[in-house]
């Protein structure tokens, strides 16, 4: 039985506690720390059974039954507390991304490739039943040599601009989901990007410095190309679609919804709307990159979602916001070289 | 080139008039009977280049330069016409139904089967691409033996109750077309009919003696069953699917629609309704039937749809009004018994 | 905490078992008996942290620390067990069908009726996404009033013959869920029933004076008409449809799959088979029934499906057998008479 | 009646003159002119009543019962007949594209705006059903304020490598269409574009000099931003979609099917590939096309596809084949300067 800390227990990283206590075999979570953590809290923490509850991360690092930690905590974090728990001899789960700070995801992938611990990034997506069934598709060569990569990935709604600010922006926030997704799909690297973005949803959002709808187009080395849409508000839901078109055919995936229900009336033929955000979209995800992240340890095997896969989608990232700027593909190779990568 | 004389161009008589003119190869209209024509129709038929414009049909058996005619005139009509005609040396398409009257059916089926000339029944339906498709999959035996097979018929709204009153009733007018398609899907015969029915969407059409709404079960000769749902009204228009279920699968069709558009909004996906009603929908079976007339013609092979396929559907549904009066399932040997059958 | 103690481990025992643990709030499984549990179950009934763990389903209703019992056993115990748990006082969650003998439902139903405790059947399609997008589709007017509903439900396989021989017969072993959902979707009752039935899946079947397949109809007293298909194999998976359509449109639900996926090749545009069976299927539903019942007996309110919920869908199928034995219609009150009801 | 010649009878004029006598009101062809005619051509011509029949395309500008001619000769052809077709006081219909030739357009329209006489251009997909459907919803503000325009076209073959290698390049060819979509669909105009594109289908298109496959992105003068994905060959068929997000929504159109057919069996669920190829999908729209062209002569009204239409993609094209040379996004102001437009 691993023994899991969860360190962070805002929204996901209560999500990943009540997942590993349903549905996760061979895990349990033994251990929270939160520095904002109160009564309420603690309740939601005991209710699960969990005994060792904290306001600081450090007592679950120092805490030796744990063999594995889930880092949960903001994203200007993640990197500095993966190193510690690195240290402490802790396999680490981390939420996506390491760092916007390609250096710092640097110094984290070094500590990992000089350790014995396992350490997965979390890109839930690649966990999901529509994901997983376009990729293994494209794995079975059922659409023959690829030839376009298309992803619509659309919020229902833009964060408060408070959390914008700090996103580190739209491209490293949102879009790098589909970044991966894109590496994960193909099975190849991005070679080049380029970018246009606007800001159409939220004048606010502009203020802050970042944009909300963007078309990114890539360059894959296989010889592919692909296409990403991105809006932060479509009014109709969560809209995460998917398509790998290749020599041979096209393989699709469309949204997910919470029944099947058509209504036929005078006004037309009305289905469901894709279901809400990622808490109803991806919740099988999120239990099953956990689970696998455990099956990893116990049987130590590369995990699926690897720190470099941690690094790539940042890097691309970091490329589509220069091509932004300069209104020019930016080459990955470019961006690389800065940081001599 | 096949000369062609329509008799009755109301609704039915006029959509052929153009269809042949435009699609169908081999054949040209010459001439037109009607009664009630006045002078637009006259210039309707002129425009297309008819000279031979009448208001009595016997001019049209009389025409030794007609070789086929079209009996579109009122139900009450077809039987007489036909055999006019058919002594007259024409072939001939019939509207459906050959007659409500069993005998004059059947004196009918005599004179065809005693001539040289081609007899068509007008089942549309027969030439409609998604029903053709189904009985394709089946005949293909793509779904194995045939298990069971439905029908959901449903008009977009009811006639007036003028015509109600002379309609021979639901069965024979409405549902005729359905028994026609399990009769054409399964490639098999009825055996055995019951149904059920109400009036549920206007207390008039009680009133004048029928109903509205019912639920026909068949058993079928090669072991399968049938079931047939039909409303004379749906909101949402011309609900025309069908289903074939077997040992090696189904095959079924939905309705067509103006276009494949969808429209997601904050009030959910929505497609387009079905295409209206049977002008809208069928449009391209009405021509492919003439079509397929003038090419048995042409080569002197069989008709696809023949006198006694004109017969069949009208015992069923004399079949279907016995078991829904008397609330037991009917036999079709028992109704075939009384007409000596 | 409800404590619940599981009588009968079986596949669906352990499905109930391990939904509460993971799923159900308020509620926890500290007892199970099973006369053929092995060591196996005894550790997995002790994975899920279950303590008192027997052969013997009386010990279960002596431990008096237990709120309510769970009756999963063989169908023939049903209504023995339910009987003396609810003398034990306990509250009483049983599988459908409560028994194939009316006498003995009705005991269970006396029993009930002079208890203080709850007693609900196990007709868990009320509780699945798909049904209940329908049913309140049906309640909230969207449809205007019922004319016609339809149920399709089909299995992916048959069962063993032995079990065939037990199950009562196809009508209250597998249509039964498909009259209770008529009752549920309509909220109203089955009046008259005519079924037509046959031997088309497998030959041994009707050795065992069983039937594979079958078309139900029914009237119901609101006025409106249902029809019901059922096959006990379909090559492509689970068929569970339904529809409804009344004056004001139509509601309908298909298959749900594993996945949204469409691979278009030259072959065609290909999705998903329906999920396989009823675990796959209905998982949600078995623990939503769970909940729903917990929660009935926490407030102290009526329970989502009675002990009448149970007994109606028995004697419509003794009905439909009835119906299908002398091919005629049969009402309801027929049958009812026939018990004194 | 307005009288009509058609000057070029490959595929395409061959298809207007059967659309024109089949279904178009108030116009006929009363004449053709090819230099490649052959007896069975004659045949065909004189099938469809027409009477004046020549090699000669001059023979038609001379002929003054003539009041319109339909250019649908070569592309390098079309237009130096086009100015001869305005000198000699015909109405024109030009297929796309008017010409390659930017100087080549500027002379047609000069000719244009100083004549009498009408000039549309042949983008048929105005015309079309789906795509009309969409700009109805957008123009009816069901979407909101536009965001995203996306635009899937991939042809199920490659053309002859003779064809390429004359086709102007595959923006030229093929893009151009989706250029006018894009700028049908918006009410708007492009302002900037970034083109991808490689060689994947088959290396004799790129020996060829062009490419088979390519992502282009623009920028549109109303803030929106669009994309559109090509290849020469998508094995499952002509695959014709489109999507417009906005603020309030999407709307979408799929592709067209020869039925509605659902195939399920132990496979999966079959759904019929896209309608084959142009001929078949866009039948309707080659019809439609002329009758609004013969409406804006019979009322003397604006033709809906002026020669500004016919130009603006041709610059769309231009830019995306710049963009592609020099890896860098192009503004359609470089390439209109270079014009002096």
């Amino acid at each position: 039985m691993l023994k899991i800390g969860i360190i962070g227990v805002g929204r996901i990283g209560k999500v990943h506690a009540e997942g590993i206590s349903k549905y996760v075999k061979g895990a349990e979570v033994t251990a929270i720390a939160d520095p904002f953590l109160d009564e309420t809290g603690e309740q939601w923490a005991k209710s699960l059974g969990i005994q060792h509850i904290s306001k600081d991360y450090r007592s679950i690092l120092a805490d030796t039954e744990i063999d594995a930690v889930l880092v949960c905590s903001s994203t200007d974090t993640h990197s500095q507390i993966s190193l510690e728990a690195i240290k402490a001899g802790k396999h680490v789960f981390c939420e996506k991304p390491v760092d916007h700070n390609v250096e710092k995801i640097k110094e984290v992938m070094k500590a990992v490739q000089s350790s014995k611990y396992k350490y997965q990034v979390g890109f839930n997506r690649r966990f999901d039943h529509n994901f997983r069934s376009v990729k293994e598709a494209v794995a079975a060569g059922k659409i023959g040599t690829q030839h376009i990569i298309k992803i619509t990935s659309r919020d229902p709604e833009a964060p408060p601009i408070s959390y914008v600010k700090v996103s580190g922006g739209m491209f490293l926030d949102m879009t790098i989901h589909d970044f991966d997704m894109v590496r994960y799909l193909s099975g190849s690297e991005v070679v080049e990007v380029y970018a246009v973005g606007s800001v159409l949803v939220d004048p606010s959002i502009g203020k802050a410095g970042d944009i909300d709808t963007a078309i990114i187009t890539m360059k894959l080395k296989n010889g592919a190309m692909a296409v990403i849409d991105n809006c932060r508000r479509a009014s109709y839901g969560y809209d995460q679609r998917a398509e790998v078109f290749g020599s041979k055919g096209a393989v699709e995936i469309g949204n997910d919804t919470s029944s099947t229900t058509l209504l036929s009336t005078i006004d037309g033929v009305v289905a469901e709307k894709p279901l809400h955000f990622f808490l109803e979209r991806y919740m099988q995800a999120y239990t099953t990159e956990i689970q696998e992240f455990v099956v990893a340890i116990e049987n130590n095997t590369a995990v699926p979602v690897s720190v470099t896969d941690g690094l790539e989608p940042v890097i691309i990232g970091l490329a589509a916001k220069k091509s932004l700027d300069e209104n020019r593909p930016v080459t990955i190779a470019e961006i690389k070289n800065t940081f001599g990568l």
